[in-house]
């Protein structure tokens, strides 16, 4: 099986975490991750085209095959759901311009996929991806999420094309 | 004075408005005003795609020298308030990529400046705009909405411009 490589992207207003990670079968391997600090106090269109510029240069830097994010369930406060949702439609922005797909994937599938457990908490992720990827120390909790996401879309990927290739793949997309 | 080209957006995750007008001191021009559509069966991505990239062409073939936007206030519902956010996320990146200035006006501003009540309803707004404008039939609300707060910017700025020139108009920038 050959090596293909994948982005996962965490959006958030204050920080987007990211993560290249190549994948050979179900071995991954990492190649890049980091976050995005995009400050309160500076104009929310200022803040967005930070957003929208750093994850276009990591796309063209690293030239993944496909993206994946986190799905946003419902919010509790609707201030941070809009606030949350323009860093997200930046960031989806700037892998569609590069003509890359997105797929979604559910926060449960993602700790799943990453720490066998659909509940595990932030600090699980961050130690199973410190440990999957034999990182020399833990990444930051937004970039552990990006990792984990990419890896996560990895495996669904893998599982879905042994299942009847990219037809069903394609239908899991959002 | 001289006649400046200013836009106007109203996004929305259905519907996006764009508006766009020519300011000549107080009177103002109708250019063009449109509504961009994205079905809500389409996938996320692709939905974003369509918002940036008709915002980028309005831009690209009506080359307005500053835009403005509505600003978003507190959203009952956080589901609706995280799409509008994707949406508004997208079309504001598509205006700070072009390089231009956004300025945001709070609802009962905009209203005011066009209908010289805060209070004033679509209606009332769709019937001002079709008015100042001298248009043959009334724009579509969300289009209406977008060539308001193009006008609103027209009005402020040219206000802020009196009072203290450039300075006092980029402090109210957000």
């Amino acid at each position: 099986m050959s090596i293909i490589r994948l982005m996962g992207i965490d959006p958030g207003s204050r920080i987007t975490g990211y993560g290249i990670v190549d994948m050979d079968g179900p071995r991954s391997r990492h190649v890049a991750s980091g976050c995005i600090h995009t400050a309160s106090e500076h104009p929310l269109p200022e803040r967005l085209k930070t957003i929208f510029e750093r994850i276009a240069a990591v796309i063209r830097d690293y030239q993944p095959l496909e993206v994946a994010a986190e799905q946003v369930f419902m919010h509790r406060n609707p201030d941070s759901a809009l606030k949350l949702g323009q860093a997200r439609g930046a960031a989806l922005c700037a892998v569609v311009m590069a003509g890359l797909p997105v797929s979604e994937y559910a926060p449960r599938a993602i700790k799943q996929a990453v720490a066998g457990s659909g509940a595990a908490d932030k600090l699980q992720i961050q130690r199973m991806i410190t440990l999957l990827l034999n990182l020399p120390e833990s990444p930051q909790a937004d970039a552990a999420d990006a990792l984990a996401v990419a890896i996560c879309h990895g495996h669904t990927r893998q599982t879905l094309n042994r299942l009847g290739g990219i037809a069903a793949f394609s239908g899991r997309r959002r």
